[in-house]
């Protein structure tokens, strides 16, 4: 694994082979896709930040730390949005930053923060750079030039407490560091969302984001008890107890802000005792109706294993047909994904073995068939490898993207319909849509639709017409614009109707009082 | 039960009864006290709104709904704590609002709102009196007069989902009424604090309540999944998923507000199935520290009960003391209570008999001794009289009062030491001071205390010095100054030092925004 990504891709590009050629051909009588398109030549602006303002930064950072030559502004150019791969492919990198800076402590980002106000300079935090919704493509007119805040040396699991089960990580620490450092604890996080490999501690709590095991150990939002936070007004510390009646929970006004009203410097989080024995498997329900529902009442009792997902009719056809050597039967229907994680001995509470028999007599008795664990264990290894996909797609001129919110049980098929509906209306016959769900709530669940057509002439606007209509008919049918990849500015329109003006005027009245001259990522989150 | 309370004592006054005579004799000889304080005569300041004033509220809301006659204003006076009764008994009502209103619809509050705007009038909000923060007594100089906005009118049980499993409740609702409306679904709410019989929905969202079944249904600002608030800049609606990653989470900035950022007028909370059957039962630990370990192994091993106490020494003591009636075993460890609420089949998933015998083994291995169903169905019967005893006490003599915070595990002992500390040293040696821990997290828990020692001359300045002196060894300590009471006015300087100047900040920006003329509730929650 590379630890930086290539603006145009996803990863390691040495995992992202060709397409077979049998998938090839699929792909171009189904999308109807003729031709590869062209790569186009890369070129990038010159940086505009004064000379004077980056002797400045040098000696507040180190002049090690304040980069500037073409390949690391290359390398914090935008995030890995579908957008952002088209324009990185055909040579755009308008948005790259002037220069990136590595901050090594708290106190190097309070002073570049002082820096920012007092030159009026762009602050974009960057931690794993796997935004896909243009977080990281903030507004740079009207500023003396946008600095990549590049949290990279800040990667210290900083305390460990066992008798709490609290650990205090750094930002700049991707998911397998944070890992690691905690399995020497024998401690886990249990953070895995897709992007887990590049994404960054720091990114999670900015983005109040969602992990594909949120079932058994939570959601991010769920595992913060302490944020430490720069600000330009001064450090924010939060987290005097796990839970009080102390005001309004500022903690979760921080959360979800995505380094605009300041940069997350610590995170407290909960821990768990790192679990002996993982075991995923495979079930096959009728429908997609039959799955959500037996999902919703594994929720509404209390009965949530560690991973629960499903698949949609459509979603399931192409896995299977994908993994034809995976036995021949349970070629209908839908198909879900159930992980336990736990302790491996069945006499200790919470164990594997325990859990996962009472979860497998539920689901019989709601109508599942159990496909035993090959394909569940096919999921847990490929699971964080649907971006290398995308980009062999992207290769073969495939337009392939996701989108994903997030509803109540009683609209769950409302919503799941009007989004199909308006991709299909506005890409057009030739489009595969395919639906899962991956997070589940007692009172309702997400929605993760992936959408493949072909790229035509324009990708870019063709994309942008159908993420504007499935994006309308989620606000339209009362759902959320985005249940885990955050609002960033491709969301912003929508994120301010499903907040209203005077959800949007608390969130610009927060951003006056601690950002006044507005330097922390300009133009994201806020409408 | 009556619905209204006056503003010296708790509740209904048959249920407050004298102390038998045995009690008052250990009361006088371990606080030395001799003397029953005089209760003084109430008299009422004179409504200070202008008449025209009130003919513009009585044309908005109905001359009905409009009043200023002693007796409503009296019992609208100020809440709960000991010092707002002992004001009370010594007739000091000052801080009576100049006249109650009562709106019946969000489009009142909205105009009421407008009114307040228009006149400079401070509104507070009123669900069930039941604040020990002085949350009810705002600041009122500057105003042209302060309402008391009675939610009694909003009691509706607006919809039931139970596919979603939410209902929609109006803040005005009280504890018991909001559960006899939901049973009628077959559904629970599961929030219980001490207050239950007179708080209300609005008060549980407003103030970031926790019940004392918490462990089993979670805190009230779990269970809300959205919220309707009227502000002076319009009508902020919340709740468009279970949960999301779309900015951060307004909805806890709104929770705990206090009745400073708007007036909440529906509440959409998660629902359960009504329990088929509820056990509670007692367990004897050696030691406080003991008790503390077994609850935190409960919490890290998601073996919560619904209902999870542990009492000190000392409060184990007393209360075994004064139940004497109730076998003569285990006079000396520490009290545990545990209670299971769910299905009664046996077969059925979560059933009380199966969680029960889990939590059972558990606590077993862990050094506890089970004490059988008596004292844990005395405890459950008794749950929401405390308030009472604290009445009977005041009437001969007695200060009672109780005061709470919460912290991680590896801090539990060293809070509890240093407010103990802090509380003797101020108060004196003949003074009781008593604790427990009743709600418990993965990573932490709360400390309840109870104190009780002689009124003397100044009681009120006595117990100021006292609760100031507790308070700030909860900050130094790095607790929080109220796990579950609320800021108030009461908690201000110390909850200004928990937050920091930053968090200060945020919540003055937030204020200033949708409030801009201070008219809700002014000088609460925000230091």
């Amino acid at each position: 694994m590379t630890s930086e990504m290539h603006p145009s891709r996803w990863g390691d590009p040495t995992m992202a082979g060709e397409l077979p050629e049998s998938t090839r051909d699929l792909v171009e009588i189904a999308l109807g896709i003729q031709e590869t398109p062209a790569v186009g030549e890369v070129s990038l602006p010159p940086s505009r930040l004064q000379p004077g303002l980056l002797d400045e930064l040098a000696q507040l950072l180190g002049a090690e730390h304040v980069l500037t030559d073409d390949e690391q502004r290359r390398l914090r150019t935008r995030g890995k949005s579908t957008p952002d791969l088209l324009k990185a492919r055909a040579g755009d990198l308008s948005d790259a930053p002037d220069a990136v800076v590595r901050p090594g402590s708290h106190a190097d980002v309070e002073n570049l923060i002082s820096f920012a106000v007092r030159h009026h300079v762009a602050l974009v935090p960057f931690g794993g750079g796997t935004c896909v919704t243009g977080g990281l493509a903030a507004r740079r007119e009207g500023y003396a030039g946008l600095l990549s805040v590049d949290l990279v040396r800040l990667k210290a699991l900083r305390d460990v407490d066992r008798r709490s089960m609290t650990a205090v990580l750094e930002p700049g620490l991707r998911g397998p560091e944070a890992e690691a450092l905690l399995a020497e604890h024998g401690l886990v996080l249990g953070h895995y969302p897709q992007s887990f490999e590049y994404a960054s501690i720091g990114g999670f709590a900015a983005t109040r984001s969602s992990g594909q095991a949120s079932a058994g150990y939570g959601r991010f939002d769920a595992m913060v008890v302490g944020l430490t936070v720069a600000t330009p007004q001064g450090t924010l510390d939060l987290g005097s107890s796990p839970a009080n009646a102390a005001g309004p929970d500022l903690r979760q006004l921080v959360l979800g802000s995505e380094g605009t009203f300041g940069i997350i410097t610590a995170v407290r989080v909960r821990v768990k005792e790192l679990p002996a024995e993982k075991v995923y498997e495979a079930w096959q329900f009728g429908s997609f109706a039959k799955g959500a529902d037996a999902m919703r009442h594994l929720a509404q009792n209390n009965l949530m294993p560690t991973v629960l997902r499903l698949s949609d009719e459509a979603e399931t056809a192409l896995n299977l047909a994908s993994q034809s050597d995976v036995g021949g039967e349970a070629n209908s229907g839908c198909l879900m994904i159930v992980g336990h994680e736990g302790p491996a001995d069945a006499s200790a509470t919470g164990s594997v073995v325990g859990r996962r028999a009472l979860v497998a007599d539920a689901l019989t008795r709601l109508g599942g068939v159990s496909l035993g664990e090959e394909r569940g264990t096919a999921w847990a290894e490929g699971r964080f490898h649907a971006p290398y996909l995308r980009d062999s797609l992207l290769d073969v001129g495939v337009l392939a993207e996701t989108l994903e919110t997030a509803t109540f049980w009683a609209d769950r098929e409302r919503v799941y319909t009007a989004v199909r509906d308006a991709l299909t209306h506005e890409l057009g016959e030739q489009t595969i849509v395919l639906c899962h769900i991956s997070h589940v709530y007692e009172t309702g669940c997400s929605l993760y639709f992936t959408v493949a057509t072909g790229q035509d002439e324009d990708p870019l606007g063709r994309w942008a017409a159908a993420k504007a209509a499935a994006s309308q008919a989620m606000i339209d049918a009362g759902a959320t614009i985005t249940h885990h990849h955050a609002v960033g500015t491709d969301h912003l329109p929508w994120f301010a109707q499903e907040i209203g003006p005077v959800g949007v005027s608390i969130l610009r009245s927060v951003k006056d009082g601690l950002d006044p001259t507005g330097v922390l990522n300009p133009g994201v989150m806020i409408p």
